[in-house]
């Protein structure tokens, strides 16, 4: 196949076109490297069945033109930092919602018939008791990153509806692993090298989400492409589990050796989220892709202390 | 009260802004005039509690200067011919996306803390089989249009909850009446108008959904308005019935005397859907107004006759 992957140069983009490269695909990376980094893709440069575009997915007409013959768009571009967007409350709006519906008029008009697409579970927005899947409603996102993942997801259903797309669409939640940057676990680390002996903690610690370790990300993602065959096809992508932060700082503390940290939370915002937006309690139901046959290998509390060893590995 | 209505001289907007004056509110009307009509607003010109704005909401700084000073925002603007969309995909992200997000940066800017929102049943998608409330999911909408209104809903709710701004959000089936300037009755009689001996009808005819009369559909916004106090409000606003396409036919060249009328169906694309991204098989279950102390006065299709009674008067 060939395969388009926007923020194809980022943190997931680039650990899926390794992947895709070694299953033999054509793939064409599409990033304005704002987060991209080009040494997650020199290994491919050379190869003659990777192409790289430095674009923007808000130029219309070079997203129409890169697209031209492409049988898949795995569209993962996205502003990564949802924090950001509370500050600058169009930034998710531009980078996300706008981006998203340049991607699919691109495909509409080169006739392009396969999206997968990675949305988030903070479309649920902030239901601290339930397990969700994938049919709980209303859907009532409490940051701007939220808000807009949800009016992706709408427009993807729309064109795929008025114009033939098939989609595949993944809620996910926290996905962690080697290439990370950003995150909890890579801003507590980069804190904790400026200054060991005291470490600031946003919210209260007890905020508890499912870690994803990339591995399984990317294993879900492509086993669902390859055995769901809906029209639309959503998916939430996680482990049967939570970590909190308080675990997180923790294990980052003991595997650094950094025994003496004085550990400051700076206390939560609203029901104990690290900032506002931040959804402090969260579970996802992946039944639907558990029956479909994907088995993430890691827990929550696994993929959180083999993060942390792969960001000391590679930075130590 | 101080109250801003988007699209106050549109069909919907302007018999609300005649209730709001009734009441003794100040009323601020902001309307481009694409689709409202001087005529509409003309009788509270000369009100002192009425400031009539000529803007675009598309331009961020007038709206955010136009907003200065209000107790609640009435968001009723809207591309308001979802048909249109599949031919100008980029025109509901624009017109409805975009200026929503305006609106609430707008009050941010200005420290506003209540909107009303119309939003749309559109945006459940086309789920045939079931009576749809508000706890619905996922939501898979089938038009750019239903795409637009989602994402509005979310941008409220991200604002919403980053900003402590309280929202109701109502999820109407087709409202219908005086001043329709749009709507299925109006373009089937203004056809009969030019030819009497044939009519063409979009769809199969058995397209079936909730019309609301627009009294009804204020009454609802009003009463759950003043008894809904949660930070997001979400109703279903429809009456527990639905009127087919051939029903409104039937009754339209009834009331109109054109019993030679040669009806045309243009037979149903997917499903009998009068055009793409048209759901052809609309249940609305407003349980939720209904118990809150709605009662819609009219069925649906009393709401049809009445309305077609209305058209008939005021363009015979």
């Amino acid at each position: 196949m060939k395969i388009f992957v926007t923020g194809g140069a980022g943190f997931i983009g680039s650990q899926l076109v390794d992947r895709l490269i070694d299953q033999g695909h054509e793939v064409t990376v599409y990033d304005n490297m704002s987060f991209g980094r080009e040494e997650f893709i020199r290994h491919h440069l050379h190869n003659p069945r990777f192409t790289f575009v430095n674009g923007e997915l808000l130029d219309q007409s070079t997203v129409n033109k890169s697209l031209a013959g492409h049988d898949l768009v795995c569209h993962l571009a996205a502003n990564p930092q949802a924090i950001e967007g509370t500050r600058r409350t169009r930034l998710d709006l531009e980078q996300n919602t706008l981006t998203t519906y340049n991607v699919l008029e691109g495909m509409r008009l080169n006739e392009l018939r396969n999206i997968i697409f990675t949305s988030s579970g903070t479309v649920y927005g902030d239901i601290p008791d339930l397990e969700l899947n994938e049919r709980y409603g209303p859907m009532l996102p409490i940051s701007l990153y939220g808000a807009s993942k949800l009016a992706c997801e709408g427009l993807i259903s729309a064109f795929s509806s008025l114009f033939g797309i098939r989609a595949w669409i993944f809620r996910f939640g926290n996905i962690i692993g080697p290439r990370a940057t950003h995150g909890v676990i890579y801003d507590l680390l980069r804190k904790l090298k400026q200054d060991p002996s005291t470490l600031e903690v946003l919210g209260d610690g007890d905020q508890t989400k499912p870690y994803v370790y990339i591995d399984d990300c990317l294993d879900g993602v492509l086993h669902c492409f390859e055995n769901a065959h809906e029209q639309i096809n959503l998916f939430n992508l996680a482990p049967p589990s939570e970590t909190s932060v308080k675990t997180i700082v923790k294990t980052l503390l003991e595997k650094t050796g950094n025994t003496a940290t004085k550990v400051q939370y700076t206390g939560g915002v609203k029901g104990g989220g690290g900032w506002p937006g931040d959804v402090p309690k969260v579970k996802l139901d992946a039944t639907k892709a558990y029956k479909l046959g994907w088995k993430p290998k890691y827990s929550s509390d696994e993929a959180v202390r083999k993060t942390i060893d792969d960001l000391l590995m590679s930075n130590p």
